[in-house]
């Protein structure tokens, strides 16, 4: 009890962090709260795991993989405590084992969907969207990178740093430039935050923006994302909130606070319509976005009338 | 000569720089060079003051507004030397005297298109665009800005800093979140480095993006400009190049040479079609950009049959 | 018998009218017909319930909800008469709760896409759609709508009472102000009489060009559509039929007598496509357009091949 | 002097309403204010000219027609008194003809565009919309027009009823119904209250979503509009002013009193951009929209020059 | 074994092709070899059967029907020898009815969205297109076609001669005119080589610009498909190759060698994305192109998750 | 007088054909005619002139050039006969001359909007769009070209044997290909037969159809065309004719008469929409489509009163 406490705690707190992150050490705390139950009868560990599985829910509410973590080891079955407790560490590990492999996957498909010679513009500092360059490259093909510097917080630096030692030429931009630039653009490759049922995709600000220019030039957007990203609560038609941080990433306090009529907006994130992707990559394979709701379904295991029972 | 050679030296080494500030030097260099010379023909004048436009058309071959200027004062005409020099005086002191007016006349008309309880989106820094503002806003219309920092030079910082002096309200974003605020804005208002005879607007890298995202949702883009930023060589067919800045602008050197893979792109301008911008607003009204060679021929007096024997 | 066939009339007839409304006595016919049926055999049984459901279908041909109500009742298993007469209550029971629910749990799942301050903007007068406002108005959600006033028949007179009486500020406008007040709005909401399987929206004349003007500015239009709206036959190819209703709704016809090169065209429902529908809200979940295959299949039951062999 | 005030107090008063009708007395009452006048000199004759002009001009300060008819007559010259009075009368008297000839001339004009056996889509009742298709039904062209009611005014039956005296099909639909038969309709003609610099289109309330309709199924728009419909003052940014009338037009007084929380918004008018117009149809020929600051100079005689120094 | 390599033979050497000719072969070919097999246990059985299933499907590498064929019968189930064999055999025979049945039912589904008076265009010589036509014509619908010529390879003349035998009008123009005729069209209605996971249409060369010129005219754009045309690789991320054929379909090689500086590119077929297309008629019905995995999955019997471990 | 009506003989018949070529000779015959006349009045003379200018305008009523011929020569001025001769000699040696220098002069201007290493697509034949090309090949640009066959008649085989010769790389592809081949296209260079007042340009069939697809591609559309081309006729609302040519161009005669439902439609030119066009380069400058109405007045000579009288 006192664990399971302390690990929601580190994921309210923000010190566990990452969709990815977040969803696996919810995973495994289910799992292993599980194994130090010690209940003896079924109904009465049952009610034990839901109240574990609603408090980790509760820590991030407005958090996408964390549901679709708890929800997959959930689905647990067993005639007994035993039973029970095998299979939920079955599914436990069975969800962190797809969730470690599921980026080197999304590599392997989306890969696929490269050229050899292909530009490719992407934005921000995505593992799924890198992946997908880094396998390509390793299959030989011959590509190039225009990487935006992502302000407010230069992810852009990161992914240079990282598609360098991956040998890959890269060019940094600023964010400005991106329209100028999509005309030497063969495919725009990003990550998402979320995915929403009618396949808009949440991801770090900018995004839609860049997505409109490749629409506006007739060039394709591939978004890398995991399943555990797709939102089953936006069936019940839940919207994914928008971040808004600190002003202090995009100017110094100090200098803000000469300026008495001026402010920061600093939303993190933006959404970007289905009609400007034409494919999301997921480790289970490539979709249109309007397929969101069959990978909530078929993948992540959701049934809507449960959802809406609750 | 000695001081013309001055002048132009001074121009071609960017110590005088700035659309405004290069095309108001040569003007007033030509008419102190007419006051100077001491020629008793007119037809030996004539020569060495062709020469002398020469020279300082020469010194910036791609800048728009110097062939403006030297062109309007060229327009002299006399019966003798001192006719001459007298009407190169009066046209040199008109331009200069217009040029100065024209951000404040820009103000004046563009605040008429601006309502009260608008929103507007700024980009960079652009004195003829924040003339608009502050017209309107001294008129006492209640008006918000939203102005991008404008990486890689952050002259939004510069566009704030001045709002806030004028008592405006103002919101700094990233670059990346134009899409995101476009749903708030009312009008976009920006600056403009060249205008071309199609109407397209050469402007700080970014405007371009701007002006799609605008016109994905249907919000009018005023180009503030003055008659001096129209290209007469476009009608040539010339195509105004685009400046490539130091990749220190956006990355330290150090930075960079670590990764021998990367390298930067950072272009200063984009190109905005004309079927993104509702008006362009010049000193001397406001006109749809398709009418750029109206303007060209109307107001700075070009005539092509001249141009074309060139 | 006797019943049944008065009952068939009364649809036939539209004494009985509304899509809800003819849906749901239709259940209630089949069930109440299975119960006072006085067959032995199941097989004689299930003959006389195919004739009574052929019978009832065959009223409104191309009604969408009747063939729905139908087949979800027809569905029934049963080892025995007794059996069967059991779960065909169930069903008919169920299909009929669902149905007079759906309006309430539409209204929950779209509120949650309303947002505090919101303007809507809504065309005749759909209970589905007014159900989202009223809850979004009953969490406390500051909206306004925008209401037309919906020619020829004025639906949007009832849509202010309606509205009026909830107490939700409304603005009346004539049809053709929808584009001039675009600008203002935030979200669209709409109903639906019918729902085709490639997401085209049949619904009240209007509909499709306040759609068309809702995309032009980048605002969303969300769709309140039951489930026994989405059309099964579609599937076939089948083309939602357009009423025409009589020229006495738009002019009088003493005034239309009086000019003889006039005649009238009046058509009830218009079609608008899934590009410029962001979401329809059924009271099971919120759906992108494209997946109304998935809603037809997996909430209303309805079998391909099945549909193919008759 | 007293008639003077006479008739501007009837254009001030609207007892003389519509933008021809106030042009054309405008001319006429400056011509006959001349013609009565007594000044000796010229210099007092101009200055009593100048101040009748400016009461004229003030007495419907957002009208187009009136200053463009004011400035046609105010163009006069003369050496002396007779001399200005014979110029002004010459002039006033070519205003008005031009003005009552422009409606059979864009008729003209405007009829060459219409092809043997199309359909065309018509809005509210412009008299000079209406000419082209009387003038190409007169060539022996078979048309048929789709008239809309236009509310909330329902100046449609106006058209259809002048459409049915000429002998032309009409067929009347409700506005709502206009992106329905779109498909069927060769051509778009519409006409205007005024045209701005930038080549937008304010007209009757509608007009924008019927061009924006016409647009999305590549269907022709025209505009007919008599070259005093042009609005010069655009030209200083000045936006066109748009009239909201009386809710009674809408729903009656005593319907909307019994309801607390409803308003009605009633715009007379609305702005059609550019974009969706293929051609302005003129009385002096018919020219893109964006070549409206050519018909101001060359066709109304405004110098920017001097509307700037005003 | 022998025949089972002459018949990979014929397929990899192209002497049997047709998407569908190409499936019913392998399909009748393993039920054959099946039947043919001496194999006492099931193990060494399906080890045989596999191996002939690898071998059949890597004729063709690229193909989509032929996976699809192979993938149906290699579904069988068996407790034994003879009970694989009969299941083999019921699948493959299944299969081949399916895909021989499927062209008249595409006709059957896709007429019912032909209306009568329709003029219709298509493109290249499609059976299942065609189908539609002939059906809807066999209805007594008073349709006409516009059919393209179809260069380098002339289908066109194809398809106006079984139009003209089927007594249906036809009008043949040149690829060029597509675009000129689309205002006269109602629908247009063409066939696929392939449909991938994202709803892309890959067709003839010259399909995508037939459908972005319907699109710019809001036509409708019907694909009829049978669905053993559907890609399950593409859900791997595969991209349909699209095959560059020989020049001498262009220009004779005696002209082509006459010039150095000149080669020519013959590419087989384009992508039309799902944007572009309202519907594809498949042989079990009608579904929007974002559908494409449902069909693969639901109708040709895919499982991602065996996929991927391929 | 028999030499004159040789002359229009020829036209009529079609004997001299081609824009340029009807329009060179129509102003020479004019000079020729005007040297041998023997008028001795001024006024008898001038009679005289407009009768033969009226009988050549009367030869082919639907071409563009003649009358821009003729009007060039005719605004003649002189105080006697003699005078009059000299005046329409040069007028007419001015015209010719422009005329044969314009495909060069256009060339010159076009070249600047080539840029070093660009795929330059082009449709059909046109000398004015190839030099361009030329020039800028001359430049020293490394550029290649994309030409299409053009169906019916092959024009494209014209084109790459010139580009070949010229030492320009080129690629023939068929009409069907231009979407395909569009992403890797920099710029569009068409020719034009004719340009109406709004902009739209007249030009061999296909032409609108490349223009669609390089604007979805986001690529720039540069027409060249001769000021000779501009339609002042367009002004008075006259539309172009599209010729429509012999069926045999794309099918035999034996072929055709087979089919007894076929026919064939052969439009020769298609309109393509000012929207789609960035530039018309003219050999007086580059413009926008929009500016038509400026050439045709300011470049050709036209005024709109004068035509409005006849």
């Amino acid at each position: 009890m006192k664990q399971l406490k302390e690990t929601a705690e580190k994921i309210k707190s923000m010190e566990i962090r990452g969709a990815g992150k977040i969803a696996r050490t919810a995973a495994s705390e289910l799992r292993d709260y599980a194994a130090r139950l010690e209940a003896k009868y079924l109904d009465d560990f049952n009610k034990k795991m839901k109240y574990a599985a609603e408090l980790l829910v509760s820590t991030r509410p407005t958090a996408v993989s964390l549901p679709n973590a708890i929800r997959w080891v959930m689905r647990y079955k067993g005639e007994n405590v035993d039973e029970a407790k095998a299979d939920i560490k079955k599914l436990a590990d069975e969800f962190i084992t797809n969730s470690e492999n599921a980026v080197r996957k999304i590599g392997e498909i989306g890969a696929r969907r490269v050229q050899d010679g292909d530009t490719i513009m992407t934005h921000c500092n995505s593992s799924a969207a890198i992946s997908i360059m880094a396998q390509a490259h390793a299959q030989g093909k011959d590509i190039n990178v225009i990487a935006t510097e992502s302000r407010p917080r230069w992810q852009g630096l990161l992914t240079i740093k990282q598609l360098d030692k991956l040998g890959i030429d890269a060019t940094l931009i600023v964010d400005s430039a991106v329209r100028f630039f999509m005309k030497d653009v063969d495919l725009v490759i990003m990550g998402a935050d979320a995915v929403t049922v009618n396949g808009s995709v949440i991801n770090k600000i900018g995004t839609s923006q860049i997505a409109l220019a490749a629409n506006e030039s007739r060039k394709n957007v591939v978004i890398a994302a995991e399943t555990y990203k797709f939102s089953p609560r936006s069936i019940l038609g839940e919207l994914v909130e928008i971040e808004e941080r600190a002003s202090e990433e995009v100017i110094s306090r100090e200098k803000l606070d000469e300026l008495s009529n001026v402010r920061v907006r600093n939303p993190a994130f933006d959404v970007t319509p289905r009609e400007y992707i034409d494919l999301i990559c997921t480790e289970v394979g490539a979709f249109p976005p309007e397929m969101a709701y069959i990978i909530i379904k078929d993948f992540l295991g959701w049934e809507i009338e449960e959802m809406n029972s609750t």
